[in-house]
């Protein structure tokens, strides 16, 4: 008998991706898989590739129902999961995937997201120095948002080793469309995005204080891209040397100490840049970096799979963590390429 | 201490899908994973994504090295197993996923293929009546090719069950570029094929004279049709019904019967029909069905992932099945998706 | 002063194409541009392409405003355009993207489509026999359907030479995504369509009433397949030949006489195969044929761009030949690629 | 009688485009159209898309060939342009879509080129200052490198117009795979693009030095990126204000003054942020940019068409200007979309 686990908000993409994985995992029993509008409705009919939930619809979304859970996944729109996880009772475990308890600051959320501030739940990013035990030790855990995990993973350890400046980082981070959701939109129409590259919510984009707050920069400019594939973000982040003489080796080193126990991030062999294919399917990020002496700036890439690592992924290993079991439990490393 | 296994052939798309099954594999152990060209170089420099082989690199291919192990896939091009097959001791077990052991007509050999006919093997397409103890019983086994697969799950049962005639059967089959292989073409560069879909040696084929060994069609229309997308085949196959009455069920029916038992093979419930997204990542393949009255037509329509059921992920059956173990250990059924 | 034109639709992918091609057009000047819920938005807001247009907004459609052009294009959703042709005085020329005005069949219609029907207008093929002729005296033209097109330019001479037995004709078309309009819909993401191809409404599609009416098939069975690419259709069309010895190049040749006077059309050398991206933006149709014997079949494979000779296009080469112009006048031959 | 003009190196994407627009040229006659491994073979057989020269074969690459031409577009491989350029004689007006005479520093060649420096012609890039009449009065002009149009636009008025300090400046650019060329390699296969976005060449590319002397950019670090999609540059480009205010007006103002005179450069509306679908075939550049306050930097976003404004559009804008055209004549400004 494993642990029961449940998921609200099943029929989007991170949803999808979850019950992709919860159905994989050894350690977890299929607890109700709920969805606002699509309740009742074959989850095959939704996710087609599932077909081994194909006797399962979707269950109706009620507190009283996700009770029934020992842990549940929250992969709702932002400002959705605050009143569900309110009405959920304290020995529930619950990850929300969504950005409603990740902001320590109430103001950053109000000029980012607006409306009330929920509080914010242990930061579920267990790459974070000593946030692997916060976590296992937590019952609310809100995962990290998909930009916020490329970027961060790539920034932090360099901040925290004293090699880069704080201010004045600069983030250009292109994600595949699974990070814009399911809602039907125009401008995400195969018709659209096909054949297209284009940059939007330039220097205001939500993930920005979020990706400051977890990775330590004070100064931050962020522009996402959106391209032509279905999952994946490759992040280039870019920051000043704290002093002339720093060598690439020296950044490597410093990723490749901060990562030494962690299963999922993989500094590549030198010379080797991170591709997001690599990463399809996976809990796994790619990085590489370097020193431009004559820009005079450090550049990290990194690549993750953004309903992997970025979202779904993520919320499974803080999970594991929360119940006791290895964070690698149903995660895969090795991508499915090409 | 798991089964010992080895691969020849392991550089191309084939071989790096078959890798990344056996690393995940719970009762495999990984032997010598041979390469022509790239012997000596870095597994994660051809395949990056296979990170957990970060430490190895190709071995050169000589029998001695692939005798070593209890059981060998073959993933290498057409022409070039037989010579290593020979060289093989008979009791190390074998599963070609190339063409050359599949056909038993050495004339359709000769016509399609060239070059001396090796001989046929047991025919590795568990779902065929009677293949998986046949395979089971085998130390030599070769693999279905892609096209065949998707072709013969659709049109098999139908001929069987008396309900299609074997004769002026028409398949049209679209294949994502990874069928096409590894080795750099022009025609096979992302910018020639993003955006474009195109026919490729049409009545030509050589994997006609194969579908109709193993579908037991007697004449057959087959049209390959390249799309821009890295895996999957989908097929439309369409023969003439038996008798004008027919209805789509008793099609539905004829492939439900022919698959209750078979893990792999999912017909889709009424009205929805195959995606090969759905089935990316798997060893799965997806089914429908109708009978165009007006037309006069039966129309089976069927998705796989062309390197999954269509390669290696089939090449992991036949070994589950050769040693003894559960068919569908160590492989996908749910999609990776979107 | 050229001819004053309008489009009734110019917000839908083609009525996009449609202003490119008009904005371009020697001999036209853009009368009203009319969208219904778009009514006041900047056209570039829908079309970001049409920069020459930015000074402009999408009309009001009444039959007033389109009153005002000597021709009307209307490219609207089946069903809509009927009521605003009534509207129009007669001296108005009218070019029908819409399916219409293009059957002959009211029961074809209703069965298809449903609803009253209109009536038939001038066909608007112009390679097919006769029809340049009748469309240039006609004031009401219905321009042919996208698969259509790709089908029956394709099939037709071989029919009309007595070549191919009309009946148990197999059609398997290929469609960019574009063909499926601009609506948002869950099934048209980009998330849902790269990497993935799928068939749908097989044997019930509403264009194959359209095809046997042009083509002269007397049965016909139609898959439709969508693939990710934004615009292209390969239609793979297969007939029985009238007799045993057929070879190639009569069929071959029946298509050359067919279309010796017809710029847009174009029959490959010998060997080479149709690919949609050489007909990406143009009004051309690529096609190649071979006769395979043992299967018993003519196969002939036909490209275009779905929103080219497949709608915009066709409509401005029969508007062309209604104003008494060249019917290349503003229409391009050669494709966009890669 | 238009003017003959030349291509050596038609084989390759820029050449093929080069064919595409010299074929529609009003003012152009197409003189020796060469390839060097292609000699002899169809210019169909390479560009299927080039229907109307379905009667032309590449011709053998001599500089005798090339003299008979007035001017001689030279689209070859860096290295291979100066030899040929200097056999020319000093009458034929010649513009090189290489990178031989690019740049002005010999070391700079030296370093991220190597082998001897040719020396350098006047830029080919007309919307600098001034460089429209330096352009129309050289008979030797080297056109932009792709990365460089992209950059360039977007930096080049800022920097002038005292708003930027030229120090620090940040460049991440997402390209087509066609800027990598035709020449077969198997990270360019479809398989291994689709679906993917990677970096290369970070902070060592060789248009980091052009980017430098054409923007006016005093330290620039500059990542590429390599996306899905056949064509295509998005640029993101971002500097550090000179003074604390600056708001996005005076940068987007800046940007239309610079360009009140360019036809090809679009400054977009308020809020519509550049994609490159909507320069797919053109020689247009769009352009948007803000400010942002917190993070202290300027951030400008170009799209354009790598092969259209990127090489062979840009090489034709300079061929009109050397012969007394139009700059405009046979280039697009409205996009083929979607």
């Amino acid at each position: 008998m494993g642990t029961r686990v449940a998921v609200a908000g099943a029929s989007g993409y991170a949803g999808g991706e979850l019950l992709r994985l919860l159905v994989g995992h050894p350690e977890f029993e299929l607890g109700p898989l709920t969805a606002h509008s699509q309740a009742g409705a074959p989850i095959t009919s939704v996710h087609p590739h599932l077909v081994t939930l194909g006797d399962r619809v979707f269950d109706r979304a009620t507190p009283e129902a996700l009770s029934q859970a020992e842990l549940v996944f929250l992969a709702l729109p932002h400002g959705e999961s605050a009143a569900i996880a309110k009405a959920l009772p304290p020995h529930v475990k619950v990850v929300d995937l969504g950005a409603d308890h990740r902001l320590t600051d109430a103001d950053a959320w109000a000029a980012y997201y607006g409306g009330e501030h929920a509080g914010a739940w242990t930061y579920g990013l267990p790459e974070l120095p000593g946030q692997r035990d916060a976590i296992a030790a937590s019952n609310r855990v809100a995962a990290t948002g998909c930009y916020v995990v490329a970027s961060t993973l790539a920034l932090r350890p360099v901040i925290d080793a004293g090699l880069a400046e704080p201010t004045d980082v600069v983030v250009v981070a292109a994600s595949g469309t699974s990070g814009a959701g399911r809602t039907p939109k125009a401008n995400l129409l195969g018709s659209e995005v096909m054949g297209d590259v284009s940059a939007y919510k330039v220097g205001t984009h939500q993930h920005t204080p979020e990706i400051k707050q977890a990775s330590g920069a004070a100064s931050l400019s962020f522009t996402p891209v959106l391209a032509p594939l279905p999952r994946g973000i490759l992040a280039t982040v870019t920051a000043r040397p704290t002093r002339p003489g720093l060598s690439s080796d020296e950044v490597r080193q410093a990723l490749q100490a901060a990562y030494a126990d962690a299963p999922f991030v993989h500094v590549l062999p030198e010379g080797q840049w991170p591709r997001t294919a690599a990463t399809y399917g996976t809990n796994s990020a790619h990085l590489q970096a370097t020193v431009d002496k004559d820009a005079g700036r450090i550049i990290v890439v990194s690549a993750i799979d953004n309903l992997g690592k970025g979202a779904a992924g993520q919320a499974v290993q803080c999970a594991n963590l929360m119940l006791g079991l290895p964070e690698t439990t149903g995660l895969a490393i090795n991508g499915v390429a090409p």
